[in-house]
């Protein structure tokens, strides 16, 4: 079976951006050109885009042939939008990976993009709604933060996890952040200045939420031969694994023990024949600080409850056991739904790279990546390989 | 490489449904798991959902999961929606089958479905319009029926193609549609009824358009060493071919001739080691007559120009050369957007197994799907083989 690398990354400067999803999408474009000058345009076949809301963000259905317009591509083998929610850019990578596979596809283009801010943030929110299922949850306002307000509420009740212990979370993404100029939000923050923020849904203040960005970000990616053409340091998907728990908030098996992360990780560190204690750093999904805290555990770094302390001891700092969200997470940079899969594979490839300030490198030869989507009903592992 | 095969079917009545996006996809659920007895529901790993407009028109984002709680399923391994336009569906099909070759997947359930009909058909027509490009094309006006009708003047000038011919085509499609209890619009019209039709963008007429259907549709999908045990007559994917030509009506390369569709069915053709002549029925876009028309001269089976005069011969109805849209095609049945692909499949399955009404009953090894989407900007082609 064929291997895949990712072999180029281009990102844009996040947060709210006076652009255009097409802007926002040449922007990225640009930048992954620049990164791999070997690239003749016609050579990718292949074009897989991102993005959880166009149609109702950027009033836009059939977003594929527009993003390959603007970068000036012509698929000529395979094209698509993928959509996920918040897993839409980690599933234009797996689509490319099967599809490289398969060999459907030799050089594919990946693109995630959201436009999310719009001048009236009521329709925003209305169409962040429809993530949840509109009918039973969304109609009764179990939208994002008061979904994750009941996890962290039943986590603090079950495990004695605090408020203090999230905002750590929010502290040390955003101490990552601000070494990142793509970044949305790139300022540290404090403890105090955490708790203190705006009461949001209890116990989740507005730091303990992601933003409300845009941004884009793009890879390229291509087979084993073909990579070293375009870099010296390719990065390998070695393992992936997605797992699935219910849809409805009251079909989940569990509110603070993620079943579908605990399966989705088992299969892809099966697949690349590691463990998490092989990985060197980690992208995982921090939408809200208790998800990062419910990660640890769920990815087996601590025990069952024991995420709190994990983060309160460094141990997701650099330095610590596993540094986590080096680019600042969702946290930091903000979250433009079918963009973040993307960005976490950017980092994990900068970091092998050494692409990336030299106050948050680690490097190494493992990294992971975790996106989660809607009620955390459904999440997705990817584990990656320095190769080179 | 492990061979694919289609290995079971379900389908809905198509219609101006009283129905949810939820009640259709359970419906076409049903059907599909009444075929396939064996199948024990968590043998299931995957879920690919074909859907273009369920953010607008259904006022849902993220459909998978429902649609797997709908199916009582709870994929492990992979699920997204796939997103096209009209090559949703088939785009789900196609994402199945690299997920199989590449080991990602071994059973998948394909589901293509669209709610198209609401209160307010203003609220449709603008949803529609984002399918082209709505800063330059939908705004002005050009949305499907305006474009194919520029398409179709273009044609009539260059190649002296005829409305009477065009006529043809809707006459032989409805005439297979009034063998198909699912299909939208399964009554028989003459000639003369679709020349009288009500003008939509001249020289299109209203029997020259597909129409505004809800419906769904449902497959199988396993690696052929498991085939066996759902079927004795699973269906290979044995060629896939996609290609695409710009994005903009001003950046297509040609208006009366579909470059891309000529590339997909040559990727397609070679990848199956067969050509045009060996295929024993297809199932060709037929959104509009005059698409039908240009499909018979860009896919070969006659020269430039001479579309018209095949069908007028008789060459796509059976006893013909290649029986063309025996289930009605788009123009017959509707065209639910995500749904039609994979009802498309689902056709020539049940062709091979002798599951359709006598009267159009074709049968034979071979069969083709061809999908385009937008303003034709796209096209993809799917050639399938008997197994059994």
């Amino acid at each position: 079976m064929r291997k895949v690398a990712i072999v180029g990354t281009g990102l844009t400067k996040w947060g709210v951006r006076g652009a255009t999803y097409k802007e926002l999408v040449q922007e990225a474009g640009k930048d992954l050109f620049d990164d791999v000058p070997n690239l003749d345009k016609p050579e990718v076949d292949s074009l897989f885009v991102g993005s959880a809301l166009v149609d109702r963000l950027a009033f836009q259905a059939y977003p594929a042939p527009i993003v390959a317009e603007q970068l000036g591509l012509k698929p000529s083998r395979m094209a698509m939008r993928t959509e996920m929610a918040c897993v839409s850019g980690q599933s234009a990578i797996r689509v490319a990976y099967a599809s490289i596979v398969s060999g459907l596809s030799d050089v594919a283009v990946v693109v995630g993009a959201e436009k999310m801010n719009l001048p009236s943030m009521a329709e925003v929110q209305s169409s962040m709604a429809c993530v949840l299922d509109r009918e039973w949850d969304g109609v009764n306002g179990l939208n994002a933060p008061p979904y994750f307000a009941l996890v962290a509420q039943r986590h603090m009740h079950e495990y004695g996890t605090t408020e203090e212990q999230m905002a750590e979370v929010s502290v040390k993404n955003h101490d990552h952040a601000a070494t990142n100029p793509y970044a949305h939000f790139p300022k540290r923050v404090t403890k105090e200045k955490v708790l203190g923020s705006t009461r949001i849904a209890p116990p989740l203040k507005l730091l303990d939420c992601s933003g409300i960005t845009d941004g884009a970000a793009a890879v390229l990616m291509t087979h084993g031969d073909a990579a070293k053409r375009f870099t010296d340091t390719p990065v390998f998907i070695e393992g992936l694994g997605q797992a699935q728990s219910g849809s409805l908030v009251v079909n989940l098996e569990s509110l603070t023990t993620w079943l579908p992360l605990k399966r989705a990780a088992a299969d892809a560190f099966k697949m690349a024949g590691v463990t998490v204690h092989d990985m060197d750093l980690a992208e995982t999904h921090d939408c809200f600080t208790i998800s990062e805290i419910m990660e640890y555990e769920d990815l087996g770094l601590c025990g069952k409850g024991e995420g709190g302390t994990y983060v309160t001891e460094g141990q997701s700092r650099i330095g610590g056991e596993l540094p986590t969200n080096l680019r600042g997470g969702l946290l930091g940079c903000g979250h433009p739904l079918g963009a973040t899969g993307v960005a976490q594979a950017i980092e994990v490839t900068r970091q092998f790279r050494a692409q990336v300030p030299q106050e948050r490198y680690v490097g190494g030869d493992w990294g992971l990546c975790h996106n989660l989507s809607g009620n955390a009903n459904n999440h997705a592992v990817m584990v990656l390989h320095r190769g080179g």
